[in-house]
């Protein structure tokens, strides 16, 4: 982890910290991505944020799904009301920036809906439903964590190196707000909880490591490729 | 269905209105059953009351995880946002009468999700949440709407016919107030767009009738049974 | 377990021998229900025993949904193989005796299929496919393992102690048969593979055990409650 | 559908038949691949071929877990056994030739399964197992048709219009072949009837063929994206 800067936490999950240290390479290749570079520094093209963003927003909603299912597995209530906050923390809040953005640039919220769903959009999002409804909400978490985790790490670090003048500054201020913030030490929370109700003790010792690790490795494959996205006119 | 007092409505939405004409002796058989009587005169014993509170607390995790289903199943905005405001009011408000007045007993919450489930309790919660596994949201939205409708209605009638000295005033209040007779009409209106998007016109001309139904008619029955655990030695 | 005859076996599977320990009570009330003597003494009314079958096809129906369920969340070809093979034997063997026998009597396919569900059969059924939905694969064998290997058991009992008078004898030799016998290897085999991979050692040592023995000794009630329902004039 | 060759049936399934043609352009982009073409005359590079067989195995898996979704979602026998049959095809029989040619190249069984998904994979099949989670049986099916139709018909055409020297000409008959134009013609009798009992008449009227129509497309376009990663070094 000799590449972490001091703006990477575990946010007090040393489940994360282990998934995240297992998939060292992948998780560089998300955070570290050209596009994040290009936020931060102001350099990314207009065009390519906007198809990220009207892509973000149809991620979005089935990231909410996928949260949605994760309310649905639970059996305890502990772990349905953190789950039912995460999903009015992304359709209510996250999603503003999106809509308002959108808004400014003549973009409706129903011209965003109707947005062709680009297949690494397709691929990232039901990867990580299925996640669910393959296996158990410790499964579930492993697929939804590089997305939470990572933008929160993404939006910590670029509060503090992003040029002042980037046109992204609204962008940043919201993954590395207060808010979003909180549902990260939240969420990190909830994996702790429920990898100590399936597993108990260090998950690497668990015959489920592999599987746990390779699911959150991937996740993080597809979220470098939906940056990537970003910067392809294919998925116009 | 002339032995509906005025208290009936079907809160604007026809598909329901036609799913109740469907089942109407399964209807009057669950929201007419001795133990809501026995709600609005008073006669009801307590300790029957208690049993239905602590199975109904059970009930409402595993309805709430329903409700989060049905939000996982959405992939439009609207009915995802008003599936997570219904497991909102399930998890935060309807759930609060439960908990202060089982503490009122000297039972807290542990104690309360501790209890074993009834096979009243598993009969129910399951077949909706199977309704949502096996078939589409209106499926699904098939078997919720008794509950959902069911305790409105009964709630409307209690609230005009009640016997003023009835110990059960607070629950007759949750159910006949403003904040849940408003959750009906938005489930109304969220029955009445799924219908719409899913088979458009009158429900009761297409093939999926009588497996709708047939659904709601088997919650009815349900339902009835939820109540008669209530006065059961056995569901302790 | 000094209850335990010299029939009963755990089949291979310690996993499901742990179960059945933590739940002697339930695996007795139901392995040893009334209903299962009378099978095997031959008293049983044919009014109950027709009752139970006609219930029985329907739980068939559904319980082969659940291994289907099963298979959907397997993410390995063994567990898939094993699971497909079981819904061939359900549908394909196992059902062979509920529509002869039924067809002697006069009741077809069809009405089999038509009969309504009795609530006993609705809470065993969805109760099974709903571990499936909240749980991992683990969770989902545990609520099915005690009707295949309690229909072991009671195969092999009642195989050796059995009546040779008993009219039952036809259940009892699908039951005591090498075919049924060989699934419930076969299940042993698969509930050890997935313990192993989603545990290891002994399952006790899990913190998932409580929730384990828990589902198990649930579905045991459900099945004394489904041979109660036999008896009972309500389930007609 | 004026492209369209004899070799073009919709195996008796109107609406397959309305389903491909609303999607004409995503269904010529996929059926007329360049690697379809190379498959035909010989010239597909081995190594492209090779690179497909592998995630086409890893498909195969993911697939037959989709057919055993819905076999889990059927309510009603004849379809469930329908689904179980194509799960049974589809892992002792379709898979037998991707097991054979890869031995044949010194890749056992168990290096294809630990082959690493590619993107194209992990879109193509989550995308149809989460239809089955957010639909019905039908939105199921709308996802599954594409692959199982289109194989049928490139097959058919191949058949009659492949290179007689073609290395590729296993591959050609297996899909060309009585087993495989068999399952078309299942399915197709399956999609009938569920569409009868989910939506009858013309599916074209129904609000839902929107998006039934879109699944299709989608599903058309992730199968192009599918022959097309055969080329890709990416994909490695």
């Amino acid at each position: 982890m000799d590449t972490m800067t001091e703006q990477a936490t575990d946010y007090g999950s040393p489940a994360f910290g282990a998934l995240r240290a297992a998939s060292g390479r992948e998780w560089q290749a998300y955070t570290r991505h050209d596009f994040v570079a290009g936020l931060g520094d102001g350099s990314l093209p207009r065009e390519a944020y906007l198809r990220y963003l009207r892509q973000d927003y149809l991620f979005l909603i089935h990231f909410a799904r996928a949260w949605a299912l994760f309310a649905a597995k639970a059996e305890r209530i502990d772990e349905m009301r953190a789950a039912a906050a995460t999903v009015h923390a992304l359709i209510d809040t996250e999603m503003r920036l999106h809509i308002e953005t959108c808004a400014g640039e003549g973009i409706d919220a129903e011209a965003l809906a109707a947005t062709e769903e680009a297949p690494a959009t397709l691929a990232y999002t039901r990867f990580v439903i299925d996640a669910g409804l393959a296996g158990d909400g410790l499964d579930l978490l492993a697929a939804l964590a590089p997305c939470v985790f990572g933008y929160g790490e993404i939006g910590r670090r670029l509060g503090v190196e992003a040029h002042p003048g980037t046109p992204y500054a609204p962008w940043i201020a919201t993954y590395a707000g207060d808010d979003y913030q909180g549902v990260c030490r939240e969420v990190a929370t909830l994996l702790e909880t429920v990898a100590a109700r399936r597993i108990g003790g260090d998950i690497r010792q668990s015959p489920r490591w592999p599987d746990l690790a390779r699911r959150f490795g991937t996740a993080c494959r597809l979220e470098a490729a939906f940056w990537q996205m970003g910067f392809s006119d294919a998925a116009r």
